[in-house]
């Protein structure tokens, strides 16, 4: 099954802190590389991650805060003095494409990549990106401005040939990859075998989530149900809810009910603010509503087996 | 004497590198903080080096290519989170301010301080900021785009009272600011004392020259002569003269032959490209021409004494 990864570049909030960089993290599906959020700095964290920059051809802007888009100029500069010829899709609210015209047009002499931007409205549910594996559709949030989520999702997958069958029915090459997608094989003398006997169950279609920064959403618990692993916002600790409702921020508990009400596998929380000199205290509490609570750190892959 | 200080916060060139940040440094004279370019990640770097953000009032930026200023808009927003109240004067290409207005406008909402923007003229030579005891003077430089260096230089310093003198003479305190300026004192019986006996010579005033990114130009030796500090690009050894030139740069040799010619005390040499992967090559191959070459790297800081 191919590699299913989240790599951590920045898991920061506003306040720029020696222990956290700006929001930002790749999707890794086999070898296709999605962004997401490119706060600044990402491209460093990119370098010291070794990752690489040509792979990447999808960025998606959760909202325009500048801790989640002002590395995005730098990036793209980077791109053009590498040479890039791919076009480069940036998926955001439309504000960012008048932000950012004019700056690519000034700092960006020389680039030959197309940029194109896909406007999204945070504000509903929609699938805004879709290739032969893979969807990924928006998750409204609620912050201070708009704001969503991202949920990665694989499409449903073919069934495996069972090779003991295939050989045995000496099934011809042509049929195989109906018999995958669930049909029946008839042999040439007429009799038909039942495809559960030919193949064997496909691989899960894996599924993640990325929800920050907003306050806890649980009407999206019908988008999130079952999620393999869920990135959610632990801004704060249930201390600070108060301050944490202001902002429009969740806490490390909050995280963990919408973990638990949308019946994730995994939480990975993230988005510290800068007063949290360890992130064991946000990781702890939401981990006693919801065990199976990991940290997000600059660095850290989490891999959907 | 007060300290006067340059802080190296990135001596990188366009490409970043895990090595070196993109262009941007402090230079501290006394309490006062002056930020010389300010490339991505520039508030980190501040951070890293427990700099204080609230003392830098005025930010010289040479110009216009993105690892010289993409830093700005961040560290505008943290300003605005820190609550920051004092005006930011940015001194710059007019350019940046049409560039800048519209994001600050967007992501600087709630911003109270007033960010004045000084547009400059690269090509010329003119003193751009004068306070009490220093003045800043640019330098034009052959780069690209419209690019300057920056000179900073201490005012002349008042001499010293010779404390016994003083008292012997009982020399009233409303003279002393006078004496100080290099006046004779005349006692009430009408004896004139010759300043030379009254005061010592004023400590020296100090300066500091910031040349990147460029061509050699020792048509500035006129303004450099004797420069205590002089901060010259070195992207490229001499082995890539060509590359240099094309690109408007300068090798390290070059920086050496410009610190030897305009008797500069030292040389620190900076924004390498990142091909090199230790910068001693390019500092051994400047300390031949001129051998008081140190080279730039991120946290170091040259004090003029």
């Amino acid at each position: 099954m191919e590699s299913f990864e989240v790599h951590i570049l920045g898991c920061g909030s506003a306040l720029p802190t020696t222990r956290h960089n700006a929001s930002s993290q790749i999707v890794k599906i086999g070898n296709k590389l999605f962004m997401i959020d490119c706060g600044e700095g990402t491209q460093l964290q990119l370098r010291k991650n070794h990752i690489h920059f040509s792979f990447i051809n999808h960025i998606f802007i959760s909202h325009l805060h500048g801790d989640h888009c002002f590395g995005l100029i730098g990036l793209i500069s980077t791109f053009g003095l590498l040479g890039r010829t791919a076009p480069l899709h940036i998926y955001a609210e439309k504000e960012l494409e008048r932000l950012m015209k004019p700056q690519i047009e000034y700092f960006g002499k020389g680039i030959v990549f197309p940029i194109i931007f896909h406007n999204i409205n945070a504000a509903e549910h929609a699938t805004i990106y879709e290739d032969n594996t893979i969807t990924v559709e928006t998750l409204p949030l609620k912050h201070r401005i708009p704001c969503c989520g991202f949920l990665f999702r694989e499409k449903p997958k073919k069934r495996h040939l069972i090779g003991d069958a295939v050989n045995y029915y000496n099934i011809p090459t042509y049929m195989r990859q109906t018999i995958k997608d669930g049909a029946d094989y008839t042999t040439p003398e007429g009799e038909t075998i039942p495809n559960s006997r030919l193949t064997k169950d496909a691989d899960p279609s894996r599924s993640y989530a990325y929800c920050s920064d907003t306050l806890p959403c649980p009407e999206n618990n019908i988008y999130l149900k079952d999620v393999d692993m869920l990135y959610h916002e632990a801004t704060f600790a249930e201390s600070e809810k108060g301050r944490a409702a202001t902002t429009h921020h969740s806490t490390a508990r909050q995280a963990a009910e919408i973990a638990l009400g949308a019946n994730a596998k995994r939480l990975i929380i993230g988005h510290y603010s800068s007063r949290y000199d360890s992130t064991e205290e946000l990781r702890a509490e939401a981990a006693e509503i919801f065990p199976n609570t990991e940290s997000a750190d600059e660095g850290k892959v989490f891999s959907i087996a």
